[in-house]
């Protein structure tokens, strides 16, 4: 034991562990872990499986098992993200439709699958067709008329009320955590801190009972960013159920980075494109491994989703997209009486939203009818062009043509939709209940897109011989797709709120197949981020991680200021010197002394307080359940025994209790600097190496200790002195 | 200045850099270079130039300049590797079919060119227009018989034979390092590595021409890896031509990594998939930042080839991906006469390759139609079922057919063709030519996928009763696609060869715009790598680089030893103790005499001898830059003057010489570990902050030192030990 002791640091704490100290290697609620610890503990039970499964054919067999237990978490969290996905796509689908009516034939039919089987030919017959009736119709036999409008509109209203009351009732009472996009939290959490619950089996559940409730409300928001935390919820649930995830923080980060890709995956139908998001916006560490099996995660989710089919077209959900918002407002009144703000909030979204086609209608409908190109059979109002009656060309060869009553008309009520989704966007916002941010800016996008686009394709129309039009458009020819600038509104707007860049170009075009619009969504995505970049360097998720205060030290900020590690260091000039141990002098009694006055995660030992050469650190938990196990089990250990962290007791007067020999817990690798490291380096070596603290030396004596919230704290200080710096990243 | 020396290393080095030093902060080739210092050296760059720019109108135009040059240096990138590609393909178009004939009305046309304006009206007529005349028709005006065709293949292999020679000659005269695919080699210089002349000028120009010639000679090898070299040494170009690049290795190499994204965006017209290759396969330091740029580089590089629209249909080059292969062969005899083998194989290529029409056109148009699916008006060989006269169904609903004469003639020649190109793909491995590998592996698996997807198709024909048949297919409808069998093929070949997985992926679906392939595209990825994976970790750039003995610290690698630093730090047990400088006792001689007696890149600096405490680390390039200055400058410094590294000079008796001040060139902040931090750390610790040495300590002594190539050797040792233990990563 003691040449094990000899070897390693953190090897001596897996012997240690095995020992009854239960609660040794967990972290505390709202602490950062330490990446390189939880790594070398992993490498630990790795190599403990590798040398014990030479000893018989169980152990080889249970050691192939550990090394395929990730690929079985990533199908296990395929599976289930993909079906939740499904079952909430089929609960909205039904819910959002009871807003209006009901299906005689079966009551748990939506519209569409009520009419399926009818008879008629065309869309809109199909629309009326008789099994499905609306409140009106049934509660008082009339179809038309004023009073049927008023007993719609109000029954409506009383069904999207009523959804949001539960939902936001059952998120106060079940899980707080539940409310929100839970993206924000997510990159926390994947950046190394703890905050327990908040992936929890109550958090998966409630949210996505709510989110089929807040969704079929018609509220302004989506399912995009809360399905990411629902298949996180799954990926932290089955990594509970294998030791090597459950008992490893930085294990099962890894596969919470792959389930946030299987839960994009899921929302958009974006296999690639959830890969790309966990790597681009969501993940801290990111090793190639995790890719592969973000990868193969994502697959199972979408076949999954595919193979339960909720739209009846085997296709992955198109134009499903959403809104992710922080879960949490802060500043006001309203905000105290959280269940009144979503009921006022949801009555006015329904009021409003009724009467206007374009907002009554469900967000991922309005942007899917924004897409879309008129064809010659569409019989959408936007579609609305006047025919020469004269033409003969074959039906989908569409020539240019004036855009006729129905086009101005949409483009009257776009223009009002516009401005009430913005609106009613911004007071959504931050509402307790789950809500994501994508579907919403999209559609924001899609509105403005659409209507610069039919202008643009009028000016074309009316002004053939204007030079920017003389040499793309022919006379005659239609050179304008009214629908292509929707998308690329929408990916503009969508890149703007959130700075993604990749992974947004690659959603769009899983989205909408169109690989062929690559280049005008791509100078989208960089102009959007470009112009967004002007007004500030933060995203939607960034702007909240710092509005709650997280402490996440984000991978494109950079620190450029010429300050060095010994103006960050504490203790600062004038504080009281660092509390520190010596490796052989000081008493049980001095020890616990010291870790009642302090509240320090742990400390540094030295050879002696005047040579303060560092050899170690202790954390303060292990020396905690140290102490304890050593008063109740070993003789003689009493308070005035000495402590020693050397291999061999110090020398002491024969009449003195029993020595308490601690080195098993001594980190023998603290990770240091010198003082005159510049704290660009530093913040480098915490950012890549994921450190909790780091100690700060000058020709080998121990100076002082950086934690990550000094660099952060740092980091910030820093950036209010000097904010101009940041322009020139 | 004392006071900026207290200050920072790094920044002293930048004062230290003003003054005449020129070489001072270079690297030596063949050497790695430091990211730390190469980051720090830039955030020094960007600090004076932010608070200059405060100065003037001027200044501040200047650092306006500064923050965009990235952006300036991608466009450029974006432009000419576009152009380039466009270029080679529209060369490489013309000469291969200047092997068969001749355009009479313009002899710069290629065959499809020439005969574009002709009237005939089906494809068939179409190739036998009247302008385009072969060898035989033109030089003894016969067009079929024998004696044709030998002339006719006589003439082939003289051209393919003249090709080659002229390229190899071309690469062995004037640049050495344009031959191979350059994959490797880029990996290498990405991570830090410097081979001088490998992205130059000459290369670049010699390695566009040469690939037009071999690709043209009809060899089994690919554009594709080599274009990425080219765009890397369009890269390296332009960022010469910015100070911010030119000077310091670190931003050199984000160019690069960019660069690579828009050559694998040409040449597959995958801009997406030329991201993800850089990020996943090529990368070794891949900020968001560079993600970015790659993206927009990416973007333009594949908006210019689509303007030079090289193959007259507006769409990118689809399928003319290739073979990346080493440009070194190490043991074979022929290999000594490198023109000779080119000769020789080029020779066996053209014969073997001639009378078999699946290997005579070229290896993308090959790929192209085992892709296609049969249409009712595919004239291809492929497509020769029999047709059932009663049918009335659409020409576009395609029954299940039974294999007509000329399919069972195509598996023949398909079967001859896939032996043919595997042997002689692995005997063009190597060759002193550039050479990629990404087409003949797609060719080699979209052959054997095409077969057996036949194969499939017949059995489902003739045993719809099968259990496997009887769920997927009704009678009479056709229900295997042997295209998508080619497909999946394609995919897995090349994803083996290159243990590609996501940007494999990505490349497949932007190539053939088949979105609803993904999931099996995944599928076939993700096995071909859990095989191949199974027969050993390396893809061929691996192999290759490990080949060529390169100091590659790949980021995949897992390090799962129990060693620890000082297992594998310098000196070892028994060995001379480490060259160490004091600070303020050791003569110039004296430093001298180590600096001539020792080849090492830097010394460590301690306190003194006995105490061996460390306070920094000096490198070698500069202690003999500043003697050099001192003895040529400054007075009274001969060679037994006292070289100090502290603030203020050492008491030194009266009549001694003036002592030489070095403080300026040592690096206070040297990266240290204790003896007991376990080698995974320390390996994680050179992988993310791409140092290239470490000082090992204990309790603030000085023990020895790590440098990237000690923990090279130890992984490479420790691996041959205990081959199995990587089974279980």
């Amino acid at each position: 034991m003691v040449n094990a002791g000899d070897m390693n640091g953190s090897g001596n704490l897996m012997d240690f562990l095995d020992e009854p100290f239960p609660d040794v290697g967990t972290y505390e609620d709202f602490h950062t872990i330490d990446w390189l610890r939880e790594k070398s503990r992993d490498t630990d039970r790795h190599r403990k499986i590798t040398s014990k499964s030479k000893e018989s054919i169980l152990e080889f067999i249970k050691s192939l098992l550990d090394a395929w237990s990730g690929w079985v978490v990533m199908l296990l969290i395929g599976l289930l993200a993909g079906t939740l996905a499904g079952v909430i796509d089929l609960a909205v689908d039904w819910m959002t439709d009871l807003k209006e009516g009901v299906c005689l034939s079966a009551f748990w039919y939506s519209h569409e699958q009520c009419c399926w089987t009818s008879n008629e030919t065309t869309f809109d017959d199909r629309d009326k067709c008789p099994k499905w009736q609306k409140w009106s119709e049934l509660l008082v036999n009339q179809s038309e008329g004023a009073s049927a409008y008023i007993l719609n509109y109000f029954l409506y209203i009383m069904w999207a009320l009523s959804f949001a009351f539960l939902a936001v009732s059952l998120v106060r009472v079940f899980a707080p955590y539940a409310c929100g996009s839970g993206i924000p939290e997510i990159k926390t959490i994947l950046s190394g801190f703890i905050i327990r619950g908040y992936l929890g089996k109550w958090t998966l559940l409630i949210k996505t009972v709510t989110l089929v409730l807040v969704v079929s409300s018609g509220l302004s928001l989506g399912k995009e960013g809360p399905l990411v935390h629902v298949a996180c919820c799954c990926g932290n649930f089955f990594s509970s159920l294998f030791s090597k995830y459950s008992r490893n923080e930085g294990k099962r980060r890894e596969v919470l980075s792959a389930a946030a890709a299987a839960g994009v995956s899921v929302a958009f139908g974006a296999p690639i494109g959830g890969v790309l998001f966990s790597l681009e916006e969501v993940s801290y560490y990111f090793p190639l491994k995790t890719l592969w099996r973000s990868f193969f995660a994502a697959l199972v989710a979408a076949f999954t989703l595919r193979s339960i089919n909720p739209f009846g077209n085997s296709r992955l959900v198109l134009f499903y997209v959403e809104y992710h918002t922080p879960w949490r407002r802060k500043t006001t009144r309203l905000g105290k009486y959280p269940v009144l703000e979503v009921i006022v909030v949801t009555a006015i979204t329904a009021i409003i939203a009724y009467p206007n086609p374009y907002t009554r209608r469900s967000t991922s409908e309005l942007i899917s009818e924004l897409f879309n190109d008129c064809g010659a059979l569409e019989s959408s109002q936007l579609c609305d062009y006047i025919n020469d009656p004269n033409m003969t060309r074959p039906v989908d060869d569409i020539p240019d043509r004036p855009a006729g009553f129905g086009v101005y008309t949409a483009m009257w009520q776009l223009a009002l939709a516009l401005i009430f989704k913005i609106i009613i966007t911004i007071f959504t916002f931050g509402m307790k209940i789950p809500s994501g941010l994508f579907i919403p800016s999209m559609a924001v996008g899609a509105m403005a897109g659409r209507m610069v686009g039919i202008g643009v394709e009028q000016l074309a129309y009316h002004h053939h011989d204007w030079i920017i039009f003389r040499n793309w458009c022919r006379p005659g020819a239609d050179c304008v797709t009214p629908g292509l600038y929707a998308m690329v509104g929408a990916a503009a707007c969508l890149g703007g709120v959130t700075r993604m860049t990749v992974s947004l170009v690659v959603i769009m075009f899983e989205l909408t197949g169109g690989l062929e619009y690559i280049v005008p969504l791509m100078a989208a995505a960089v102009t959007s981020k470009w112009v967004a970049d002007a007004f500030g360097k933060e995203g939607i998720y960034e702007a909240h991680i710092h509005l709650n205060g997280y402490p996440f030290l984000d991978a494109k900020d950079e620190f450029t200021h010429r300050t060095l590690a010994t103006d960050v260091m504490r203790p600062r000039r004038g504080e009281p010197p660092l509390s520190v141990l010596t490796q052989d002098s000081m008493t049980v009694e001095d020890v616990e002394t010291l870790i009642k006055e302090t509240d320090y995660n742990g400390f540094p030992v030295v050879v002696s307080k005047d040579s303060e050469r560092l050899i170690g650190f202790a954390q303060r938990r292990e020396l905690i359940l140290a102490i304890k196990n050593a008063r109740q089990r070993q003789d003689g250990v009493v308070s005035n025994s000495i402590m020693y962290f050397t291999e061999d007791p110090p020398e002491l007067p024969a009449n003195s209790p029993h020595p308490l020999k601690l080195r098993r817990i001594l980190n023998l690798s603290p990770f240091t600097v010198t003082d005159h490291t510049p704290m660009e380096t530093v913040v480098d070596i915490f950012r890549k190496l994921g450190l909790r603290q780091c100690l700060v030396t000058r020709s080998g004596r121990l100076l002082g200790i950086i934690t990550k919230k000094d660099v952060l704290r740092h980091m910030a200080q820093m950036a209010n002195q000097d904010p101009e710096s940041i322009m020139f990243n």
